[in-house]
């Protein structure tokens, strides 16, 4: 493409899309806006003067362009800064997910090749049980949130605090290629090692900048984020940044309360007090929070939340309106930076009746800016925006990890044909409405279709003589996997034959294709489950094979 | 810098930020909303299919990647979709400024080399006068708004409408480098030629990102741009692309009205029978809209405008607030693409008494996010953000024009030291808010300081025997230059000592230091004037230093 390009005059400057350019906007002037953590309570000049000191102890822990800092830490402002001073420097943030095992852990962070760990107290004993073999390690900051519990059998560098208290508040952070890598944090799924993900300095900024959109339009009546907000993140930092949340709120400089560890008591406490107006979190914290007992002392009125990880269900949903609490649903993965959708409530959703609009903040929203998604068939073909076709939901924006930390191979199956493979079954409603129907690992592909495995358990289960089901693909040699039950039956004359009579009005009626009829049912007793309680799938098909 | 690199997977998608990609946001899901232009109303659906046709067509004009296809039109449905078309196809969109002179716009189509050129009916005439001496033009097309009055002499390549029609609604866009130019334009000094500045794809996506936000977020109570929003720019769009407003309003899919001529009661009647919720323009045309007279028969209720271009005076600002009408404040430039800052009306704004939210409408509002401005004295020392502090107001952001075309050295100067210079002469408030004091050339730089000749003027005229004055600055070998001022007098007693003792007292309470006090007036009966009725600050220098 032979397009003109761009001329710049000798002295111009380039603006690269580096993540200390965000601390140019809003931030920087005078609100009288704090962010809060513990018992600290810091005005943004001071926390501007915080990056700066802990860049320049960074540095003088030895920390410079490319290396990498590992943080294990609670949701405190320290874990903000880093967000900031550690790629500022030019170097890596590694968010360690503390809850993996300690095992798990350990390859985290020598896959990631980690120089520097900066490690809260409670973290302390696993470190201790992994450190002879963290092969790149070369040094700890310890972090504590009581001075009195120093770990002094620790052999750190030095408390954060008292490491910050000493170093320069000026660090001048220099300009590079905005494509350096700025994060990268740990994804597990159900089989093998985690797979690292990384985003550049170019990612976060434009991630950001989306985010303070999507946060800024989805309610008309009242912006998720604007600047009255108070902002409490109720996702933990190590996972996908807070969903990029404390990027925007840091640009935009509200309020922030940052509650370190999640006890739901102080949670409720910190919303109350701290007159909290948005969060995110996943549904079993909002529940927690709701049941908590200082909920019962707490007007939750004027409290906006974004539920993700995993989907919102209409009772949470109603549950949380009854309290005043407004819940909104965003989609997105540790791949995908996360954002690619959220609910918007325009206020023709709001005149909507009550089931209506809960149907409607449940799903996954709408896709924001610049996020192209569609829906493909197995083989590749674009599905029609119709709220019927499904598909698995592929996606292209500017903030997708470009593949798996050193894993060019799992990377390039991520991206295979050029558009990022999320694994989810799912429709687009004309409106564009994204609807997450299923796990991709959860349906039956057969004769060049997907048959979603929850769509099929749901018909069977309106069968009178049915009382739980599970359904699987097993292979098949013609069709490649053709659907298989396991039947909890409630008495004892169900046979095939009735299950696909039953179903048979379903495909008459178009609503599943004639491939969805299983040939095969199991009845059972019993539905194998694994050990914290959700049907052990594996086990099923494994079973289903055999029979 | 030895930072680590992005490594993408080889089948990763890089998403570069390209003009396109707009498209790939909000506006293309079903709302019901319009594109609206005269007769016509166009879905969002035909909208797209609409630049596919006109890329198709452009095409068979023979234009392709880095050509340049200038437009003469008024604000019409046509020129949003040469907005997308052009540079979509990998060339570059000149926007002709109709109101320049003929031989002006001879000078602007010969520098940009044009190759084809779309031209409304009412410029014709211009062309038939010029085209002899275009060098570089191959072709034109004729746009209408009557298809009657076809100027059937004009050797074009047909008329808009009617290549549209006969090309295909499918059009493959291609990727390609997000720093190739996608758009130029004219911007007019008081001497020499028109120069050009030129905007790349990746710098006109970045600032629609960034005016969504300040748009977004400019108003608590009422978002100036949501999606229930009714956009009518009434900034022409040859103007820095209607201040970049129409890709904001495109990406987000909100109904949109052109309004084709500036006609003040037609310009009315569009917003009281479209419902238009926001537009944006000069204080002349505010004024011709307020003045119409349609506007008695016109409730101006919930209409947000943005002033931009001229000064919003405090008159104009209660005279606009008294019919119903908001008005904010942007500051921008035909060099900065344009926006670096805009009013905003937060909660704790609107409770201030009306004086003090007149005048923080009035003022240049808040830097935009990574918009970083900084004030600098002559010397490049930048000043602190004290409201008091000035200097020449200096600017980075990721949008602003890297040179100007073809002219590296006058590029060069526009980004002395690496930032760009605006020219204007402001104060930053610890709030953030820009103050814009006076424009440069009318300062005077004595002494390493700068003067401003407004301020001066201020304070003599409030000498009781002060009719009017004028202040200049005169070369002085000593001191750089010294402040002259020009005065018609009230009485015949006023002499050079009473100005000098009248400024002393402001020099003694700080207003002004001591070089501000002129050595020398000129008592005259009349301030020389331009055609147009401004003061001529060039003749006045002339007669000062032949005095």
């Amino acid at each position: 493409m032979a397009t003109k390009i761009l001329q710049s005059a000798d002295s111009a400057y380039h603006y690269p899309l580096l993540i200390k350019q965000l601390l140019t906007s809003q931030q920087r002037f005078e609100t009288g806006n704090e962010i809060v953590s513990g018992p600290h309570r810091f005005s943004y000049a001071e926390f501007n003067q915080r990056i700066c000191r802990l860049a320049n102890a960074l540095k003088a822990a030895g920390i410079g362009p490319g290396d990498t800092v590992a943080v294990m830490d609670w949701d405190s402002h320290r874990y903000l800064e880093c967000f900031f001073a550690v790629p500022m420097v030019g170097a890596i943030l590694h968010t360690v997910n503390i809850r993996l095992s300690p095992g798990q852990i350990l390859y985290t962070m020598n896959h990631a090749e980690d120089d520097l760990v900066l490690v809260h107290d409670d973290f302390v004993p696993i470190i201790d049980g992994i450190k002879d073999e963290l092969k790149t390690v070369k040094g700890y900051i310890q972090l504590t949130d009581d001075a009195q519990v120093t770990s002094s059998e620790f052999d750190s560098l030095g408390e954060y605090e008292a490491l910050l208290a000493q170093s320069d508040t000026h660090y001048d952070f220099p300009d590079f290629d905005e494509n350096s890598i700025a994060t990268t944090f740990y994804t597990t799924g159900t089989t093998g090692n985690p797979k690292g993900v990384f985003f550049s300095h170019r990612q976060l900024v434009l991630h950001t900048l989306n985010m303070v959109n999507a946060l800024q339009s989805n309610n008309n009546e009242r912006a998720l984020m604007n600047h009255e907000s108070v902002y409490m993140p109720i996702t933990p930092m190590f996972h996908v940044h807070a969903w990029g949340i404390p990027y925007v709120a840091t640009m935009m400089g509200v309020q922030q309360i940052y509650p370190l560890r999640y006890e739901p008591n102080n949670l409720t406490r910190l919303i109350r007090e701290e007159k909290v107006t948005f969060s995110h979190c996943v549904p079993t914290i909002l529940q927690m929070v709701m049941q908590s007992s200082e909920a019962a002392d707490t007007n939750f009125d004027g409290w906006q939340v974004i539920i993700g990880g995993s989907a919102l269900t209409p009772g949470l949903a109603r549950q949380a309106i009854e309290q005043g609490i407004e819940p909104f649903s965003a989609y997105g993965m540790s791949e995908t930076c996360p954002l690619m959708s959220m609910t918007r409530m325009d206020p023709d959703r709001r005149a909507l009746p009550e089931d209506e609009q809960i149907s409607w903040r449940t799903k996954a929203g709408l896709p924001t800016d610049l996020c192209d998604i569609q829906i493909w068939t197995p083989d590749g073909k674009v599905q029609p925006n119709d709220g019927k076709s499904s598909g698995e939901l592929v996606v292209r924006a500017p903030w997708l990890t470009q593949s798996y930390l050193n894993e060019p191979e799992k990377g390039a199956e991520l991206w295979e044909n050029g558009w990022l493979h999320t694994g989810d079954i799912a429709v687009l409603h004309p409106d564009g409405c994204v609807e997450i129907k299923d796990r991709i690992k959860d349906v039956i592909k057969t004769g060049g279709e997907w048959i979603s495995s929850l769509e099929l358990e749901r018909l069977i289960s309106q069968h009178p003589d049915v009382d739980s089901v599970s359904v699987v693909g097993v292979p098949d040699e013609r069709w490649g996997e053709r659907p298989f039950a396991m039947i909890i039956p409630r008495t004892d004359v169900l046979e095939l034959d009735n299950i696909q009579a039953h179903l048979q009005q379903y495909v008459e009626d178009g609503t599943i294709n004639k491939w969805a009829i299983p040939r095969k049912i199991q009845l059972v007793n019993d539905i194998p489950k694994t050990s914290v309680g959700k049907i052990d799938k594996k086990r099923i098909r494994a079973q289903l094979s055999e029979a």
